[in-house]
């Protein structure tokens, strides 16, 4: 039964601890730094001719990069380090992100441009340290921890949805150099979106479209169709299905299936939490095994918006590496970033057949 | 007046020399080299949850990687290194891509499965080079070059719009390794896509949205926006202005619009030919200026698809980088790549600012 105590850092910021068992008494360690106040927020832009919202945090630009492990914001504090987590010691730790690129000081207000409407990028953005050993990695993690970090993405996606601003909770981890990661430290990520934010709502439509259309769950179908095609499964068992999807974008890209449709992870019964970490660690470590070094990777729970579409969506994980070969990276180039239109060089049923024979 | 002679190139892929005048004879010299078959094309898949297609391209695995100057093929063909160009020389040089990702020998069948359809994937890649200059860059070519490749990209897209399966054409850049150029030899490419691709789309949804509210067009809104706020514009004269848009994604990005609406490249006239190399070098060599180094780069048109909303684009250049600080790039992890929301470290004006004052 995992439990959560909550205390205040020095400029103000929510931590909350998420523990295995009661009694860790973390909330008694108090947050001794002198912080400077807190960075305004950030401001979101109205792209009229993309019809997206767009952040500009410009803030962010002095937020730390890899520091050493002797000055790891992540770590547990030590006399010799005072990091973001108070506690000498912590099994998860979730705070608010002291450069987030929603949420914050509220100051500048709205800018009411009939073109280019601005305001403030309300909204949330959370840190999430998955362990306190600073050389782990999201994969090496014991199941019972993987356990304790579901449910508290599961007890933050319920916190955060009660926030007035927050339309979209987004839990993520990005691992590597090479996908930009500033912080070596295990960690994710939530961003609670003051807005469903554009592939979230291409999904919702699709399945809305879809449903209007034939009556079912395009997502249902989906996972039905791969679990029945076979070809391109990775890993599964009798709650989970991980495959590479059939028109994968990425050379390496794992979506990662409840057999059951939840709106979000607050909705994820006990069992489905239990069995999820034999599945995702599995995949986890393929990818690990698959060119012989750590494969940079960004992973994320796609969820419903909180205010919309509960009935529409099925929560799963999608999970790509920009890895295409050992020592070549997939460039999102003029194709991709330009036009939105992907190539990928690996095709899926090989991805998957590697995926499955990396031990 | 830019002159046009083809040749076909031993494996059968057409290529056009253009030239400022006629009488080059460029179409004297054979291609010798013993090719190999082309490879089969790429296939396209459809992302029933996305609504998108996806071109699955496993033949492009091989292709080169930053060959040295002595085997670029790019460069003209000399006795130890015969190339894609069988001259001895050239001014502009358009061929079809050896490793296209659209287009190339069709081969296997559509497959009708009713959620993820599969069809080749039909459609025309083509290789643009500025130069024979291996070392030069777009942004210290002449401004004569400059005109002879516009007319070159102007008439590739005429003669590729009377290909029956190509619906939209995207003539761009990719510049540096740090967006995954695999050849540095200058030049662009022209994808030819069987479909919209999903950038275009959306700004042409945008586009017609607007229209059927307000009867205007929406970029000559956007453009005359801008013009007349004045502080994110970095470069103009009297028929094309250049600026950062207001809700940029990128750390330095640069729209660059004619003052007239043309659907597309071919139809843009000679006055705006002859206008647009002065302000495309001037923010091309400001972005070079901006950190003391080439800054890597995508640059690339938005155009009218071939059949549709022919009355609606405004055709422009848009011209990023990811490099967001002298060390630093921009990644796109999680919130971009994940869930399409941008996340911008540097204000639109502030890049803009930086963008006028580098010299």
């Amino acid at each position: 039964m995992t439990t959560r105590s909550t205390i205040k850092l020095a400029d103000g910021r929510e931590l909350n601890y998420y523990d295995a068992a009661p009694g860790a008494g973390r909330e008694a360690y108090a947050d001794r730094r002198r912080l400077p106040a807190r960075p305004p927020a950030a401001q979101l832009r109205y792209d009229a001719l993309r019809d997206e919202w767009v952040a500009v945090a410009a803030a962010r630009q002095g937020r730390p990069l890899l520091p050493s492990t002797q000055h790891c914001p992540l770590c547990p504090t030590t006399d010799d380090n005072p990091t973001e987590i108070p506690a000498p010691s912590y099994e998860v730790a979730v705070f608010e992100n002291r450069f987030p690129s929603f949420g914050g000081t509220i100051a500048d207000g709205a800018v009411d441009d009939p073109l280019s409407p601005r305001r403030p990028a309300t909204g949330r953005c959370e840190v999430v340290c998955f362990t306190p050993d600073h050389d782990a990695s999201f994969a090496r993690l014991e199941p019972a921890r993987v356990r304790v970090v579901l449910d508290a993405l599961a007890d933050r996606v319920s916190c955060l949805s009660d926030m007035d601003d927050v339309e979209y909770l987004f839990c993520f981890e990005n691992r590597g150099e090479e996908i930009g990661v500033t912080l070596h430290h295990p960690h994710g990520q939530i961003y609670g979106y003051p807005f469903v934010p554009p592939v979230a709502a291409q999904l919702l439509n699709a399945a809305r479209s879809h449903r209007e259309r034939t009556g079912a769950n395009l997502f249902a179908e989906v996972l039905a169709a791969e679990r029945a095609e076979g070809t391109r499964v990775v890993a599964s068992n009798d709650r989970w299905t991980a495959f590479v999807p059939v028109a994968a974008r990425w050379p390496f890209e794992v979506h990662l299936y409840p057999h059951e449709r939840f709106a979000d992870l607050a909705e994820l019964p006990d069992d489905y939490r239990d069995a999820f970490g034999e599945v995702y660690l599995d995949v986890l470590r393929r990818f690990d095994c698959l060119f012989g070094s750590p494969l940079p990777y960004i992973s994320g729970w796609y969820q419903a918006p909180v205010r919309a579409d509960r009935d529409l969506a099925h929560t799963h994980l999608r999970l790509f590496s920009i890895r295409r070969a050992p020592s070549k990276l997939k460039y999102l180039a003029g194709s991709e970033s330009a036009m939105g239109a992907f190539v990928n060089d690996v095709a899926p049923e090989e991805a998957a057949r590697l995926l499955r024979e990396a031990e």
